[in-house]
């Protein structure tokens, strides 16, 4: 990861190096190259100190830093400068750098690959709003990891971050060159790829989901590639009654990733 | 609802009087007053055409016109003035203006409550992408009908009717004044007024969701309003794991509704 020291007690030139560094995290070419994030907010902010991952806390001059955070390296930002680091129009004053999660295979078989857990697949979703809702509802639904497929956005990207609440911190996140890396990986966990499709497959009720899944949700508007569909174990619909074709991608997935909670009672 | 009459073959002024009046519905006091609203899109405009709904097709003059259109009244629109009367950036060339639904609350009875249905009820709900997602899947889901509390994105604005696809036009929808007209209209269809709850509620598997039911679903900032959680007759809660403090709102109604299937089996 690309080093974020403050130089100066303040940034008041856009010209400063750090502060340089910090507006480009909003490129995904650059969270990757630097290995960093950003994250806004005082809710978001606090999760990532807690949780040791702020590296450099940056914050408008015209809030002060909360006591709690005095052990991070932090730096103030001149007003008109600091709204450039935010993604919102009514920020909190406070944004902080993050490692972003390196793209290790071994380490995400490790920490979400174990026997028992489940796995959510995003093949080329795009919206950054559904992603981040995804993120935030694996988590809750005791999913184990996350995979996308490269063509989904950028988990990283602030819209998906903001989406996804202090999830996207916690949720182990691996990104797969294309659908014969996700088949691969899913043989490698042993568990079986299920992919979600609005017709063609077995009613969820009648699929097994408890355990050992990886849960495959596409494109919003194209579905599933069809690369991705023939190597999946097993397709699964969600019940639609009235003349509905399809349902929002978030949705869909949310449906079948609490329908194994039930599964489970 | 308000005359909506071509009076010309195309339409080449801005000053046109129809022209001005389609461009008003994009704002609720004058959908509300017209008792008119827009859809847009091939796929819409197919769908109101086919329910019999579409009053006046609207079509980009360099679009031609698909024949079984020609039995609803139609006018071509200059070029440079047709991308005022769409949301979209790239629109599909056609627009449909339909009767948007009254407020007949005599009518919502009829056509929703009967005995076994179960309702939505939008409680001041924002975001027009979770309420249209929220139309659709109630179609999904089977639910009869929706009831919005006054403060709701209004379903019949253009983002909402684009996300709910098609269901806009066909799911029976009533707007309430407020948390005790909602009481009152439960009451009336003898259905249990429930509450969907981050906290302090029984747990979604150990409620009775499955029938005559109005499920309530509350702002995303804010939840359901106090006065209409006291009168709820049950709060419900969504089992949340890991650091998860809450749910899109769009997902947490989405996952209770497709419950009730479930528990139909």
């Amino acid at each position: 990861m690309k080093q974020f020291e403050p130089r100066v007690s303040k940034i008041i030139s856009k010209d400063n190096k750090l502060y340089r560094d910090c507006i480009k995290l909003s490129q995904k070419k650059y969270r990757d190259s630097f290995g960093a994030m950003l994250v806004e907010g005082e809710n978001l902010v606090s999760e990532a100190v807690a949780l040791g991952k702020a590296v450099l806390i940056l914050y408008d001059e015209k809030v002060s830093l909360p006591e709690e955070y005095r052990d991070v390296p932090s730096v103030a930002v001149k007003s008109s400068l600091f709204t450039r680091l935010t993604d919102t129009k009514n920020d909190q004053g406070i944004v902080c750098v993050v490692e972003r999660p390196k793209k290790e295979k071994t380490r995400f078989f490790r920490v979400a690959g174990a026997a028992g857990t489940n796995i959510l697949i995003l093949d080329r979703l795009q919206d950054p709003g559904n992603a981040g809702t995804l993120v935030r509802t694996a988590e809750a639904a005791g999913y184990a990891g996350i995979i996308t497929v490269k063509g989904s956005a950028d988990l990283f990207s602030p819209k998906v971050v903001r989406a996804a609440a202090g999830s996207i911190l916690r949720v182990p996140v691996y990104e797969a060159e294309d659908a014969s890396e996700v088949a691969e990986m899913a043989a490698v966990m042993r568990k079986r790829l299920v992919a979600t499709v609005p017709a063609g497959g077995v009613m969820m009720d009648e699929a097994d989901l408890e355990s050992d899944i990886c849960l495959i949700v596409g494109n919003e508007g194209n579905g599933i590639s069809e690369e991705l569909l023939e190597l999946a174990d097993e397709a699964v619909m969600i019940p639609m009654m009235g003349e509905v074709e399809s349902l929002n991608a978030a949705v869909a997935a949310a449906v079948i990733m609490y329908r194994s909670i039930g599964s489970r009672k």
